[in-house]
């Protein structure tokens, strides 16, 4: 890597040289902007470029060096959102036509606060699969979110524009929302690490829901020192969000390279065993075999606990959106449309019966996690497909991408689970993630293992055809 | 008040005397038993009597006193449970016909095993409304409980035999459960002291669920002292209910004689003044007038707070029994089991709008007792209907009698508020209960109020024709 300042530099790096006056925020954020403009038309991950702001407060952080004060731990640090985080003064889309006749936001979303309280300069809304009911980054009003590794390529949903941006260089740091598997999937198939935090541990306060009950958001990072400086920075309770956790924080950037001699880590088998291509298997094989892991635990009722996810999922987005459903039906993508409709005719009794598995299936988890610190799953079946690509084979079967990417995801967040997504990349293949799964509240774990992998070697690749595009600021 | 044992002994007079030695357990039981036995014809408040376990409960606590043991707080003290809770050996019936098939329970509930480990001696199993879904403490298969006070008439329900039991003089105490008001409309109707605690304060564990996330259990009682005095035993965290807190025990049975003049009281004005009768009317008049109530706060939404407490009702407790309804349709009350089919068909998002409003209305009730500590409202809008009387007039319109007993209960239960129910009795005419509702945790301030009013009179009034049956005990 080179010294001088590039699209691919760490947040870490960034910040330690702004803190220091080496190098300027306003020029890392002019050449950050630069390089955004240039390669958006090829991955789509931006839909609002927040410029004038950007330049805005990179000026506030420059002068509060200049005037010796501390302009937070992530000074300079160029960040974006998620298109259904709220930005003041912007429609927040959440990846929709309909959207787009709201009023604008009067206030940013709790976390694109403390990111620029913490210093981190907002570059705008990034791409995503509308109103976040996806697993591709397509998106038909929008255009396709792009793989960097293969512009041919679905990014994975619905944070794809999240995903594209992180893994391209446009900024080192991205915000997505996890309902499903929503951060995990993009960061599976766009080789980049991405932390979906336990349920209720970021808020949510100014982002579009989709699905109450299930809705996450985190960070997503090119490697884990960024994603746990920026987890640092996010979380809090927060009185907005009705689910928000007066739990402790526990920060996470220091420690993390205490190695994990103490962790019992095991491989989550049966369900997470079938339904793999060879590519993801192989992932898995390499995480466990750098870990040491030897043993492999079969969890009970992972299918039905992705059928109540589903069956949760549609009933509460569907009840959510049923006003806009009966006004702009036509306005829909016709997939987000149609699922949504079925949502809307849902018996209660099957969500009902859904919820009460989930209580059953959470005390099951509970005591797997008495034994065990950590599981290690695929996130996803397969790399990335290409965009437009309707169905796959797995295990001999031909199934729909866009639900099934989802697979491994879902069955996890459905109990709030923290995650953290490793890449894995073959030189020659599309990049690929694992799952780091921990215990409720037990984030630290997750990251530490991550790192003990990124030193062994598992780090986020460099897109074929990107250049580092170094410049000298000062 | 005779000197003597008689069938409307108080509690805590019995527990003294008893622990004194006074009065032998097994001569209270006895008799108990007895007066049982020769009322239960007219009242129909027992479906089983647990004559061998009582009187050996009884002799443990003769035994205890002898040996200088201490024998409770509730020592010898009669009570019986409605036949939802589990009593070892005997099948749960919770009112149906359908359950005689199940096994005999293996373990009492843990309100029972409380209430023993205390001293208090169970009777027996009590009637009730199938399946808790009733108003009325009709039972078509074991016949209506019966008003003490005017045996043509309702006692209320779904917790009729309870009130009977209480009300009647053949228990001091009886434990009922209340998820729209069960607990407090049979209180009202049989001119008793009942108390719905918050949702999570005591544990349910082995009682026969009706709808989960709204079900209650609480104690009834002839005077304040007891119903404290009960509560507080049955108090504390229960692991084996997955909704019990672990909020500390607040004893009440100390303190309430303190009076009431840091309280901050409001008569609920709005919905809770529309559609009651004149009798209604004037008891929650006679309680303010005493209390010096002066200010009335309109709450709102609250019409809507009971709609949404019918939807989830209804989709909850038709998702318990789809697979009873299934095999044994005609087994079923009718009315009940039409309500499970109905319930059965609702649309989720129906359901989840329920959900999502009552988040909302918990927040609009929350700023209500940051103003007030405790509201007034009526407990029923009439006092007992005849027996098989389907309708009534209120505001000069015709209404079903049985839904519409909740009228007033079931938008506080719906956000788990605690409830004392005070008796207000005319002479010559049927009592009827008023509602003394505190913020969540709040017991003890209702329960002062209760004890409060007690003081100027407020007491539960001895059924005409009934005698106090003086019994000389050694």
């Amino acid at each position: 890597m080179s010294d001088l300042f590039h699209s691919f530099s760490e947040a870490r790096e960034i910040a330690r040289r702004v803190r220091l006056g080496e190098w300027k925020a306003v020029a890392v954020v002019e050449e950050s902007l630069r390089y955004v403009q240039s390669t958006n038309t090829q991955f789509n991950a931006f839909t609002y470029v927040s410029e004038d702001r950007a330049l805005h407060e990179a000026e506030q952080i420059d002068r509060k060096v200049a005037r010796g004060e501390d302009p937070g731990t992530m000074a300079g640090v160029p960040f974006a959102v998620k298109n259904l985080f709220d930005i003041e003064g912007q429609v927040t889309l959440a990846g929709s036509k309909i959207n787009r006749e709201d009023a604008p936001a009067t206030v940013d979303a709790t976390l694109i606060h403390k990111m620029n309280a913490a210093g981190a300069v907002l570059l705008g809304g990034l791409n995503m699969g509308e109103y976040a009911y996806d697993f591709t980054g397509e998106n038909v009003h929008y255009g396709p979110s792009r793989n960097p590794h293969d512009l041919s390529r679905m990014t994975g949903g619905s944070s794809g524009g999240s995903g594209a941006a992180v893994a391209g260089g446009m900024v080192p740091v991205a915000l997505g929302s996890d309902t499903n598997g929503s951060i995990r999937v993009p960061s599976s198939l766009c080789g980049i690490f991405g932390l979906k935090p336990t349920y209720g541990r970021l808020s949510r306060a100014g982002t579009f829901p989709f699905c109450p009950s299930l809705d996450h958001v985190g960070p997503m990072a090119r490697n884990v020192m960024d994603l746990a400086m920026a987890y640092d920075v996010l979380q809090g309770y927060d009185p907005k969000d009705p689910v928000s956790a007066q739990q402790e924080c526990e920060l996470t950037s220091d420690g993390l390279d205490d190695g994990i001699a103490d962790l019992k880590i095991a491989l989550a088998g049966g369900y997470f065993r079938t339904q793999a291509t060879e590519q993801a298997q192989q992932a898995v094989q390499k995480v466990i075999d750098c870990l040491g892991v030897t043993q492999e635990i079969e969890i009970a009722s992972v299918a039905q606990a992705r059928a109540a996810a589903y069956l949760i999922t549609n009933a509460e987005s569907s009840n959510l959106h049923l006003g806009r459903l009966r006004q702009y039906a036509a306005d829909y993508d016709p997939d987000v449309r149609d699922r949504m409709l079925a949502g809307a005719l849902l018996p209660a009794s099957w969500v009902i019966q859904a919820q009460r598995f989930r209580s059953y299936y959470r005390r099951e988890m509970q005591m797997v996690f008495a034994k065990f610190d950590l599981l290690i799953a695929p996130a996803t079946p397969m790399t990335a497909p290409l965009i437009g690509q309707r169905s796959m084979e797995l295990d001999g079967h031909s199934m729909l991408v866009r639900p099934h990417l989802g697979l491994y995801t879902q069955p996890l967040s459905f109990i709030g689970l923290p995650v953290v997504v490793v890449p894995v990349s073959t030189p020659g293949a599309m990049p690929i993630g694992v799952q780091i799964i921990a215990a409720p509240w037990q984030e630290k774990k997750a990251l530490r293992v991550a790192r003990y992998l990124e030193l062994f070697g598992f780090t986020s690749p460099l897109p074929q055809n990107q250049k580092e595009n170094p410049y000298e600021l000062c």
